[in-house]
């Protein structure tokens, strides 16, 4: 754990710069605007250790991989969201000495990230030979006008005087560090002095990849536009560089405005003129005008998600921190895009789609966005079908197979284990239609399009199960968990029971899809009378004695004890012990077989689900950020409200404090959906099943009060929970009822219930 | 399968070539000396598809691996024998047309491997514009003078007149195709003219891997030898040309001979001094008396190992390629070496030692050569004792873990599930000190070094099995066993019955050892009863009804069937299937509980032999070069004679009919021993366990007849079988009493015994 950021409310504010934190920091003042992104790099550039980073959503390149080991049905290549090119460069030079805080000397550091604006802010006092200048600079990526970058920089002269120069850059000669290994994969196509333009395209891979087109634009706004500018470009790179001359007292503004523009939306010739037309239409507004549009903008996003904790600034920092950095990824508004599980914040994962979307990110868009938001997220499935059959018939298997890591629905991550073995994901993923038709009670999607997904995905597992003679069963070998510390395992008892709901969901749905959606999907009387047998037969490991669903076979043949006998010293364990090790340890990664009590809810009695979140919890090492929050729900639904606390912290402020070591690469934003979860459907006990809205609310002891509002069929509901009891409002909305602690409530518009 | 080659007892012979079939050809007239070896390749060039092969025994670097999912414990590197300086070049240009077979014309092509004499020749008619010219090329890796390579060139003009052109070429720069990718490996250290001489080391890596330097040094030897010669050289290379003129009916000859000295053997500047030291002891000599000695080596070796088969060439023909290829590689006459898979052949496996060489390599090699050289594989083992300390620490077990694959006792490969999990080769290669022991009945070894090495593998086993409280017996976890095809399984049979065997075995033999032995192992009271416990309660599994062990947990329960019900088209399944389904599938690599029962051969009644055999046989696809041979023994055994002889078909000639479509890559060296293990333990049934030497021979019904000599106990003994039964001869040696056919005879040197 490490906290080298300020608790405060509404931002993430730090007045101290230490080298060593300097990647940390990057990760954690990271920005973006669900179109392009980039990590709190500094604009003056520093020459300290640093990990540059701009990403521009859906936009990537094949990484080759070289197994020696390669093994019949690899992909060739595994995708990666690239570095893209850096637009936010703007050097200064106080009186022939570079401004770089890693040399010059500096005082009153101050930075900061305005959560409520999503704005980003910089100021330091400058120390030169005979003179201080204070600087201040301000940046944020438009939410309304999704191609344009604004930054500011202020520079006011204290004492002495300042000959200032400023150096602009567009700069498409980056590399990665995790992929690609240091190979330039932008090719130039044009500079141009003139526009102030560059064009880069990602070069030609042997994969089928398309290539991408990127156009960056930049143009400088400042007084006295007269000073003398003179523009250089070189391959792939440009730079505008002017001088001032500032006296003691004096101030000078300098703006840049960039617009960057990609192929996945203007053809290559276009570009040029797209970019400029953009550049106009942000620039017939000043920067405080575009920057109240793009703070109104937010304060919608936040009046709908806003979640507030009162006696506890803490946990109210961490969750706004979530909450932004989830919406700065992604918010639903390009059905083309999804959700890397970390953002625009670091090249790990490489900006892919896993199927964290659908487990931990639909549940919280359902409540606090527009249905369309995950509508959006099914509809990106639906649309890369493709890719998923593509997928299975690789592996030598009927139907769709959903890949683990994706940009266009073919599988691009090489991890026998992973990719060929992970295949919950084949059901989580479809998971996701049923919380939507559930959640919104929209049944438009499950019967058509739903339905193609659902057939595939059916004969997928239809096909992956075997009949066992020796059990009389349907088993399913070879498979990892969600518990990623097991690998190739017989009957992981969550595997088994999703395959076997998904069948069981489609063969339900069926009968009432869309005559053409049947007709698409064309399954037989044989098929049907198949898939049921494999509902009616599937086994599911259990121990009877210790009253527990085995996670896999020989579950109970490992060593057994607790992680806290794990000596001092040794974790987390990923980080001190052999693969090996870890394997046959019975230590766990994340939730198993509690994820599918989770995922299952309604159908675990108290007394499964009590009994088998005591003998797994004490297992578990929660190494995976996804881990802690569906523990945290359970233990509130079983009534440890301690236990749902501790873990609840440890999801909230994941980041903020570096609990897993490993911020530094970016932030988990896939994970950062678990505090909301936890505090809604673990603390407030939301559940919504059989078309019922319902909640068992509890507040941790030392919390005053908290509150946050949900989106549920058209009505917008506040629930507020203090020490005395809770309060639900309808804010908007018909009248709905509601199952508070198990006693029905109705809920009128404009009304406050106590429950 | 692909025969390239004709039928001939004594060579391996071609009059085709075709070059769609170069690479393969090359792999097949690959020649070595145990010191050195080289592929096929043409002395003046080929300019067609062609893999360039040079290796040095025990000259390798490190192969950087590059995984974007790198687990804790991995090495660092993949160490591999990499391409050495090519030495043989000999480029001829006739009449300004350059000698390229790829190119020119020509006729009466003979490619031939004389096996008796470990001597490649080949011959063919150029039919240049108005000239041909008859070229006859000699080639031999000489045996007592390790260094040397010795290559002599006739031309003949056959009509017209031809001005001959000759470079002769060193040539540093060189790659790899397999590792490495493309990297220039070799630095120059200086070429020298005048000696004809160039030096060359390999680059600095970041592994701590030792850098080998190696000089190379020709000399041509040829009529004339006032014929004006040029020497160039530049970084890395050498070239010495000269020119003659030959009317029609002339012949010409030109012999080139190198040395090549390595920093293995000589410090870097002394290099020069002794090689040229060394050519002078070769050039002391005539090609022709050189290579007298060198037959005259051969003679000794087949002298000891030839098999004789009357009534059958091509079995004839494939037992000799065998023994030729595994003598080539290595013959026990340095410590520090070991038998590389591919030995000096092609550049997959990469030149390591594997649990291939005690298996496979050390129960022939006991057989046919004196016990020093078997001897010199364990010294091999037990100098790099440190290394598997290292490795055991590495996972964070005590007592040391042999490598998968090595060259310093170091692991040096990384896909986890054979890295981590393949372990049972701390059990197998071990094994050989116990087979050593029985064969050769000298105990010194095992009383001393040999205590070192069993001390430091059960320690591993002890610490690696776990107590599982649900069986009440011990298990082990996690492991791949001999059939590669089941990834990460529990209490695979084999493994289990291996470890606990190690076990046993070490508490057996630690009372005999020397008391020196004793106490530098150190073996405590409750280590030997800790030992002992998990002797008694290791956990074996076995299915009682069916009466089989059971391969691993939930072997059951997969879905059995036949190899025989994999449709056409699908096989070899590693080609054809992804990998997870063929781990789930039941289909087996190679010989795994029938490994087991084959290396404790006499721990198991017949019934169970045959119960086992007839149960897993049927499910193995022998996809592993080492798997036929095994299950060739055990049919004969079993009386299964059909069955014997078509799987001792399959490991004959795997490489001389490219069985598996891979001997492109290299030939299949360490299971080449599996031939001659079929006929002497398979058909001549020989065992030799608790000092009693027995066969128990059968004939394949198309055999006239086969003989084999042994070496055991000081004795050299000739075994000879037909259809009308068999002789043994003491050729050599004290009276012996040996089983035939459960019968007592008794053996007197000299005499001939009908049994």
């Amino acid at each position: 754990m490490k906290r080298i950021f300020e608790i405060d409310p509404w931002r993430v504010v730090t007045h101290q710069f230490k080298e060593e934190d300097k990647r940390l920091q990057e990760s954690m003042t990271a920005i973006g605007n669900d179109y392009m992104g980039l990590r709190g790099n500094f604009e003056e550039g520093y020459s300290g250790d640093s990990l540059q980073g701009t990403y521009l959503a859906g936009v990537w390149f094949p990484d080759k991989t070289r197994v020696g080991w390669w093994k019949n049905g690899y992909p060739e290549y595994f995708g990666k969201s690239i570095n893209a090119p850096s637009f936010i460069g703007l050097e200064i030079t106080i009186n022939d000495e570079k401004l770089d805080l890693a040399k010059v000397n500096f005082s009153d550091f101050e930075l900061s990230l305005d959560m409520h604006q999503g704005l980003l802010t910089r100021s330091f006092i400058y120390e030169g030979k005979d003179v201080k200048v204070k600087f201040e600079f301000e940046r944020f990526l438009h939410i309304t006008l999704k191609e344009a970058a604004l930054i500011k920089v202020k520079a006011t002269v204290l004492s002495g005087e300042a000959h200032i120069e400023y150096k602009s850059t567009l700069d498409g000669k980056v590399v990665n560090e995790d992929s690609n290994y240091d190979e330039y994969f932008w090719l130039p196509i044009e500079e141009d002095q003139e526009a102030r333009t560059i064009q880069v395209k990602t070069k030609e891979n042997n994969f089928g990849v398309p290539q991408f087109t990127v156009l960056l634009k930049e143009s400088l706004r400042h007084e006295g536009q007269a000073v003398t500018t003179e523009v250089a470009s070189q391959e792939a790179k440009l730079a505008e560089t002017f001088a001032i001359h500032l006296a003691e007292g004096e101030s000078y503004e300098v703006e840049k405005d960039v617009i960057v523009v990609t192929s996945r939306d203007v053809a290559d010739e276009d570009q040029k003129a797209k970019a400029s037309e953009l550049m106009a239409q942000l620039q017939s507004k000043t920067f405080e005008e575009n920057l109240a549009d793009h703070t109104a903008a937010w304060q919608k996003r936040w009046d709908m998600s806003d979640v507030v904790i009162a006696g506890d600034e803490a946990a109210q920092q961490g969750i706004r921190f979530n909450i932004l950095q989830l919406f700065m990824t992604y918010y639903g508004e390009d059905e083309r895009l999804n959700v890397g599980p970390k953002g625009f914040t670091g090249e790990k994962y490489g900006g892919a789609t896993y199927w964290d979307t659908e487990a931990y990110i639909v549940p919280m868009y359902l409540g606090i966005t527009k249905p369309e938001v995950t509508k959006a997220l099914l509809q990106y499935r639906h649309d890369q079908l493709e890719g998923a059959y593509h997928n299975a018939k690789q592996q030598g298997l009927a139907g769709a197979l959903f890949p683990m890591v994706t940009f266009t629905g073919v599988e691009c991550h090489n991890e026998w284990e992973i990719t060929f073995e992970e295949i919950h994901r084949n059901a989580d993923i479809p998971f996701a239609i049923y919380q939507y038709t559930n959640y919104t009670g929209d049944e438009s999607y499950v019967k058509d399009e739903g339905m193609d997904v659902l057939v595939g995905t059916a004969r997928f597992w239809a096909d992956r199960v075997h009949f066992s003679k020796w059990r009389n069963k349907y088993v399913i070998h070879g498979v990892t968990g969600p518990n990623e510390y097991e690998n190739n395992v017989n009957n992981n008892w969550f595997t088994n029971t999703m395959a076997r709901w998904l069948i069981k969901y489609t063969l339900e749905r069926l009968p009432k899809a869309t005559e053409e959606a049947q007709k698409r999907v064309n399954v037989t009387e044989e098929e049907k009378a198949k898939w049921q047998d494999i509902v009616d037969n599937m086994y599911l490991g259990e121990d009877k004695n210790l009253g527990i669903f085995l996670q896999q076979d020989d579950f109970l043949d490992k060593d057994i004890r607790p992680v806290s006998s794990i000596p001092e010293g040794q974790r987390p364990i990923n980080q001190h012990w052999s693969w090996d090790k870890i394997l046959r340890s019975p230590f766990i990664k994340q939730a198993d077989v509690l994820q599918g009590i989770y995922f299952l809810n309604d159908e675990y009695t108290m007394e499964q689900k009590e009994k088998n979140f005591d003998f797994y919890e004490p297992l578990t090492v929660h190494e995976s950020s996804l881990s802690p929050c569906i523990h945290s729900i359970l233990a509130a639904e079983l009534g440890k409200k301690e236990k749902a606390v501790e873990l609840y912290q440890r999801t909230a402020r994941l980041d903020l404090d570096n609990y897993n070591n490993d911020t530094v690469d970016g932030l988990h934003i896939t994970s950062m959906s678990g505090s909301w979860l936890a505090i809604v459907q673990g603390f407030a006990g939301m559940r919504y099943n059989n078309d019922q809205l319902s909640f068992k609310p509890f507040i941790p002891d030392d919390w005053n009060k908290y509150s946050f509002k949900i989106n549920y069929r058209d009505r917008l509901i506040q629930v507020e929970v203090d020490q005395a009891g809770s309060k639900l409002t309808l804010i908007k909305g018909e009248n709905l009822p509601v199952l508070v602690s198990g006693k029905e409530v109705e809920l009128k518009e404009g009304e406050t219930i106590n429950a």
